[in-house]
């Protein structure tokens, strides 16, 4: 099959940074710079708001799923039986102070790719998809990719809508106020049966491309990961009056486990981070009745990480015991090694090398007269969960990682260079056509 | 002198019980059973109706300072020049789910004091004042003993309407919302000259008393204590993608300098706590930008003081440096040493014995037939900070503690016994009766 698609540089860079500015400075915080994209809150329906517009100016017709996943649909009425659409897409919400690019990339991007389809005339054999999945950060409810999770069946809905943020305030009270309905909530069999293969577009978590020099990548998988939430539970009491032999301190064990998953992650070669810690009542004079804590971890495989993690919560569990403090360990969003759909990732790859998406050498010694040699596209794994980590449990399922210069995420200094982001759309459309166009 | 005071239980019970039951209820929390009683709040409105109703049901003259500070004010027109009141009070607001005793039991303790005084007809010869010391925690605006250093001077105004709550309300703001003017703040010499002692009762914060078996105490000193706000600034990063070696990540000095407190403390002999953090962004999967800490440390002497505090600081400084944090150290409300006035504490000393107020054996081997032994009322130091620690600065000022059976404070668990609470009010009533009588 030959490709329709000649890109004009210019072309995919308008359809590109019209999106992309248009979203820009949806909840962004004056002060931080940084994003605060919580689920069912004003900045999460502007976000709607933006996705529906977006959708509306391509004539695709879109809409919420009862799990609160947005979805805009590039129908093609001669397509086949179920089972046929592409879907890309990614995620609109941020944890607290994210970057502008984890998630929204993905978003947009599939909304560009589409927009440089059609301007080559592509006529998809089978409907193309672009979708944005509900809370996938878990900064409001804790729960990581709680939209994929409910729309595959991995989170029961009861569960779900028990959910409460940090106010207290329930998932399914959450929904109601931003107009949806809670009752829908649940695994959605009809609108996953009708999607083929799904390809999520994400700009990288880490500078591996920036060392490699190239500007995009396929996910081989994705890290066994998740999180642990530790409740310790001490005496609150005067820090100016109690003796050292009468307190029980909450912040000692939460020190000697800070301090124990750092070490356990350098010896195991794995990640392990406390980046929450909620420490009540919280006065400068006052000994801590309560303190929760959430450890973070991920490593290349299963057998690494539940020996760093059960080092970690080990050296917790003595910490506490020593100083007469209480301890609880939830396991939350706990999530196997996810590998990626070998033959997705194989037309991946073929479709890249052919389009010329891979890192070149300056030298001209191999590629005909004065072209530069063009290598295989890289191939990462990465420790950051996604949906499509959650989606491959059910359909075919790949991603495309777009180069992050510094590597930095979660972070208002999180960045792309524009030339990035288009050669992220052009592969991106380059895979759509691939997946779609038979 | 001899003494008019003949209580009866009944009495002293019943006015006790009369104004602590219609104290108890307000700014009281459904769910914890702690305290929320913070500045220029709901809750401090309703402390502040309580006081104005407790001195109007006594005729006492009630107004607030121009510091927010209340008072009560049993005049007595025949009394000589300035200098020559006696005050008595503490305060009402609490720490973050706070006790119920924790300067409240001084404010109703000498409205109490007050009718025991009358019930038994004393004619005071100098003034008698109760007061209510505004924002003695500092849970609100970070700065213990505000109305107290305010009048005092101590803390300039200026600085003082600047202040910031959690949510960035100044404390002007805040004064201005509860209908007061942040214009007159400033040192009230003129309210300070008019006041000849000042003697605040107080529940023990520890638990000396019940070791001694003794219902009341007077304070020796006040122990050299101060908060040191420690800023850590690392750099935000995804926790599941960020290598290890990349991180700056602020919790890892925080962690040392935790155990590094507890550490110097218990090697000094001092204490040394860190209750309040409060970690940014603060998401499960993202490394923290900043973690804010709040090391709280008292010793009996300043040079322990130095010692424990300038080796835990060395530590953090030091740990930080390792990992590439960055540390800014903010030293808040450093106190030195107080002493009470001698003379003073000689007069409280011998009134106590005098009344019998000191503790008594089983036995009856010196006292008369069958008489038990009174002890000399025990004397103690203390580590927490008090209003009446800084107005000691200004006039003669002491203070009696009331046994706390547990030792617990700072906590909804923080009690004393009826019976205890009386004997305070009986003592106080005695100390009154002689400061105020002649």
């Amino acid at each position: 099959m030959t490709s329709v698609l000649n890109p004009q540089a210019e072309d995919v860079a308008m359809s590109f940074a019209g999106l992309w500015d248009s979203l820009l400075p949806v909840g962004r915080d004056a002060t931080t710079g940084g994003y605060r994209r919580y689920s069912f809150t004003e900045a999460d329906a502007a976000c709607r708001e933006w996705f529906f517009k977006a959708a509306a100016e391509r004539s695709l017709r879109a809409d919420s799923d009862r799990n609160g996943n947005l979805w805009a649909w590039w129908d093609v009425p001669t397509a086949g039986p179920a089972s046929s659409a592409v879907l890309t897409g990614s995620h609109l919400d941020s944890v607290p102070d994210g970057g502008a690019y984890d998630g929204p990339l993905g978003v947009v991007s599939g909304f560009a790719a589409i927009d440089l389809l059609r301007a080559g005339g592509f006529a998809p054999a089978r409907p193309v998809a672009v979708a944005a999945f509900c809370e996938e950060e878990g900064a409001r409810f804790g729960v990581p990719c709680l939209g994929s999770r409910l729309l595959t069946g991995v989170l029961p809905p009861q569960a779900a809508r028990e959910l409460r943020d940090g106010r207290g305030v329930t998932l399914a009270e959450a929904m109601t106020g931003a107009g949806l309905d809670p009752a829908g909530l649940g695994e959605d069999d009809e609108l996953l049966g009708s999607i083929g293969t799904f390809v999520e577009l994400h700009i990288e978590q880490g500078r591996a491309l920036a060392d490699l020099g190239a500007p995009v990548a396929i996910a081989e998988a994705i890290w066994p990961h998740g999180r642990w939430r530790l409740e310790l539970t001490g005496r609150a009491d005067h820090a100016g009056t109690t003796r050292l032999a009468d307190r029980s301190d909450p912040m000692l064990p939460l020190a000697a486990t800070m301090l124990s998953a750092r070490q356990a992650a350098a010896s195991h070669r794995a990640l392990a981070t406390v980046g929450k810690v909620i420490a009540l009542p919280g006065a400068a004079n006052a000994i801590c009745s309560t303190v929760s804590a959430w450890l973070d971890a991920r490593a290349p495989y299963q057998a690494v990480l539940d020996g760093a993690v059960s080092e970690i919560l080990r050296i917790a569990e003595r910490a506490a015991a020593k100083h007469g403090v209480g301890c609880t360990i939830v396991p939350e969003s706990v999530t196997p090694r996810v590998e990626f759909d070998a033959g997705l990732r194989g037309r991946l790859a073929a479709v890249l090398a052919a389009s010329g998406a891979g890192p070149a050498d300056g030298d001209a010694d191999g590629g005909g007269a004065g072209r530069p040699v063009r290598h295989a596209v890289p191939v990462l794994s990465t420790g950051a969960g996604h949906d499509a980590g959650v989606i491959a449990a059910r359909l075919p399922a790949a991603m495309l990682f777009v180069r992050n210069p510094t590597g930095v995420s979660h972070s208002p200094a999180e960045h792309a260079d524009p030339a990035d982001c288009e050669a992220g759309v052009v592969a991106l459309a380059a895979v759509l056509e691939e997946l779609a166009g038979r």
